[in-house]
């Protein structure tokens, strides 16, 4: 595995971890100024104000496990293809929900090297209790 | 725009007309080998023989409409980020029905110089009546 794939497996580490720990400056520094995020049934959500809007709008703790199927890098660009499962808890108590699927990301490598999320694909969708 | 943009859209364009007319071998031409679909609530479909088989299995004109928001080409890799609208009139007759949403493709040049798409994340969801 090369330097880059290390680097953008090590951004998609460092995302969930720091979204269960309700970090959103840390988050808001793996994406790029002009982000889209782009999901089912909903508008594209652009930029790092509306991101950061809508993860400090979420109650509970967000859990994220990836299942990394591939990652690819073209010069100063890459896609990363992640199955994903996220274990919501909420705050007030009671059961947690999860939501699992794949989500497409593209990546770009910043003038200063570091690797963000440019433009993300999120595909997640609610798991029936009990599976 | 560059060429190779045009020629992205130009794939796009040649894909929605095929599909349109039911022609399977054509779009099959428009995609990698290894492509993979992916989607909310699915697993990933891989491989034109999977592709061919679902497309097969529509029963209806499929009619496309793409807004293209953008092409970003780096190297033999590019991806495509559209905001898609689907039209599927059945072919027993009675009203069609809708889907719209974004779709992130990630186009490959292939060795020959072709465009062709390699994964794909649909995010279409149905229009309700009247919207």
């Amino acid at each position: 595995m090369d330097q880059d794939e290390q680097a953008i497996r090590a951004v998609v580490a460092t995302w969930m971890d720091a979204t269960a720990a309700g970090d959103v400056s840390r988050v808001l520094e793996l994406m790029a100024d002009d982000v889209v995020y782009l999901g089912p049934g909903r508008p594209p959500m652009r930029g790092k104000a509306e991101f950061a809007a809508a993860m400090r709008s979420m109650e509970g703790r967000v859990e994220s496990a990836a299942d990394i199927q591939e990652v690819r890098v073209s010069g100063d660009w890459a896609y990363c293809w992640n199955q994903l499962t996220v274990t919501i808890r909420p705050a007030a108590g009671g059961s947690a929900h999860r939501l699992s699927g794949p989500t497409l990301s593209i990546f770009r490598r910043n003038p200063g090297g570091a690797w963000v999320i440019a433009r993300d694909a999120n595909m997640i969708t609610p798991v029936p209790p009990g599976k």
